[in-house]
């Protein structure tokens, strides 16, 4: 169990790194275990995989990995994409022995690296339930993608205990404490695009970048805006890489002043002056973006929510009572309560004075 | 270690029927551990004490206690009240050592019992840290009670993860499941008092007392009703015994109504036709109430909430969205997040698909 613990943690490095690649660790160890050889994690795309790294380290450390076994949290793969295939790569390295915590979901790759591995005369182990059940969390949106054609959507939402978002006034920084905002930013750089909307960006003027964390990229920052009301002075732009900007909107005047400040403008049909969301999701999955992360006010989190495509919800609850306010989501009025919409509670979790809950689609 | 788990099952048994007495459970062992002597727990008020009962179960297995160890969760009592002291009653039966979890906080035991056992010449042992904060959780109220001068008040609320209690139509017939709903009965019993107010009686005509989970007594039922208008039809009256009415309401016709079917009026000062919430409080205190369930709406919950004297919040939220509807807690509109009302998380547990949070006021 422990070189497993150890590979998790290295696929843990990959976060915020290697998207839209999935998030990979490699361990090598001696045959018996005492040693550890190499060790390895998913680069940037394009980069060397978790595998080529590992075997990488055990050359630079001058370790001889033949007979070695290999302990890798996702099944190696068996295809050319930017780098050549990985289950090549052990295979010409003499390895012993390789344990595999969960299968590719990539069509590409499924099966066929474990079968190439084994056609080698390698032995192939599996690991424990609940190893692989972590290594498909940590992918939970390559997986989506992989599976679905559609990233896993995860709405973020900060309120107090009762559900309000804000005060009447429009107050809301900070009903949470700096421990949750810095774990919202952890979700933050998980994710390959932050979504907002244009009230937001009105009232919050948000940057939507990952701060409080570090992280070697940055999500992709977006913006339901279907008028395009964003103002080009806005602090989205401040980042290095520019904002996309959905709308329906064809105000030339708007779109050059909103591209002469680096955003991409991108059409999206719109009924009643609401933007088809299910869209841009699309469009989204297209740019091979895993995880989105929901960060807007309840307007658009009701509409997003009515596509029944959000798959999670992380809440911070605030240990306070604020009574009158803003809520979550403009939801309802509805007429019994089989309206709801339902989710399974899958996680709560003190973070500082805070609360985290995270609850799942049922259909996830 | 095993022995104090045991000692604190039998104290357990005491919810639900010793009170306004503490829940105490005492376990005598023989001196080397090995054989279990006696076992007891408090019994309903006049009835026999803990320490009583295992020395009697002792008695009657046909053990010799002398030189015994006794666990009890609760220091024994050194006055006479309705019952002899109980450790006249283990210092006459000649036990070796007594472990104690945690001291009496009633101010006429204090310590008092510790030293007369002490006196006699037998060891007096402390609980590790962790049995005495249960044995005291166990007594929340009645250790509120001697150390405040005021019960344990805990408000039960059941509500949607957005904060909603029922549909804008009224709707909330249920919102949680049964788990939680038996979960929140057995709050109510170990409750000397279930308080509720006038608007949910009207709404939803409530029974109020415990019936999803087993009881040896039932709560007190009372409901915060200013102008009367309880239905003397209402189910309130259904039960083995009376409900209390507390009111400001001078209506000789309506009191006579609610008295023949039994209720007891209570005259509450009032101010703008709302009562003074301190002197139901203060009133349920010297009825010996240990711990006040309140199961009310937002108006009434507000009210208590204003007070500063809500000690806990119980709040079972189930995973689901219902947007519009009614709140927690009718407060504010505030000016400011710092004039939210503050509690700190103590616990947040899973209850069939529903999440249990208990939250806590920083003043406790």
């Amino acid at each position: 169990m422990k070189p497993w613990l150890l590979t998790l943690a290295l696929a843990e490095h990959a976060v915020g790194l290697s998207d839209p690649n999935p998030r990979v660790g490699c361990l090598i160890v001696s045959a018996d275990g005492a040693t550890v050889l190499g060790q390895g994690h998913t680069q940037a795309a394009g980069g060397p995989h978790a595998e080529v790294m590992a075997l990488r380290d055990a050359q630079a450390r001058g370790h001889d990995v033949r007979g070695a076994t290999v302990y890798v949290t996702l099944e190696p793969c068996a295809h050319h994409g930017r780098t050549p295939p990985c289950c090549d790569a052990l295979v010409a390295a003499g390895v012993g022995r390789v344990e595999i915590a969960v299968g590719d979901p990539n069509p590409l790759v499924n099966g066929q690296g474990t079968a190439r591995i084994a056609a080698a005369g390698i032995a192939i182990g599996r690991a424990p339930d609940d190893v692989a059940l972590r290594a498909r969390e940590l992918n939970i949106g390559f997986f989506s993608r992989m599976e679905r054609g559609r990233p896993w959507v995860r709405m973020k939402i900060a309120a107090s205990l009762d559900g309000r978002t804000a005060l009447p006034n429009g107050a809301s920084q900070w009903i949470t404490g700096a421990d949750a905002r810095a774990d919202g930013h952890a979700f933050r750089k998980r994710a390959g695009a932050v979504l907002t909307g244009i009230g937001t960006v009105l009232a919050d003027d948000p940057s939507l970048d990952v701060r409080l964390v570090e992280t070697a990229r940055q999500p992709l920052r977006c913006v339901v805006d279907a008028r395009l009301d964003t103002p080009p002075t806005a602090r989205l732009f401040d980042a290095a890489s520019p904002p996309v900007l959905f709308t329906a909107s064809r105000d030339a005047g708007r779109r050059a002043a909103l591209e002469a400040r680096g955003a991409e403008i991108v059409d999206v049909p719109a009924a009643d002056g609401r933007l088809d969301l299910e869209t841009v999701l699309d469009d989204l999955a297209h740019r091979h973006i895993n995880e989105v992360h929901v960060e807007a006010g309840a307007r658009l989190n009701a509409a997003l929510l009515r596509t029944g495509r959000v798959d999670e919800l992380l809440l911070y609850l605030a240990p306070t009572l604020l009574g009158a306010g803003r809520g979550m989501a403009d939801l309802g009025p509805f007429e019994s309560l089989a309206q709801g919409l339902a989710f399974d509670f899958h996680d709560a979790t003190r973070v500082g004075a805070d609360l985290r809950i995270l609850a799942r689609s049922p259909r996830v």
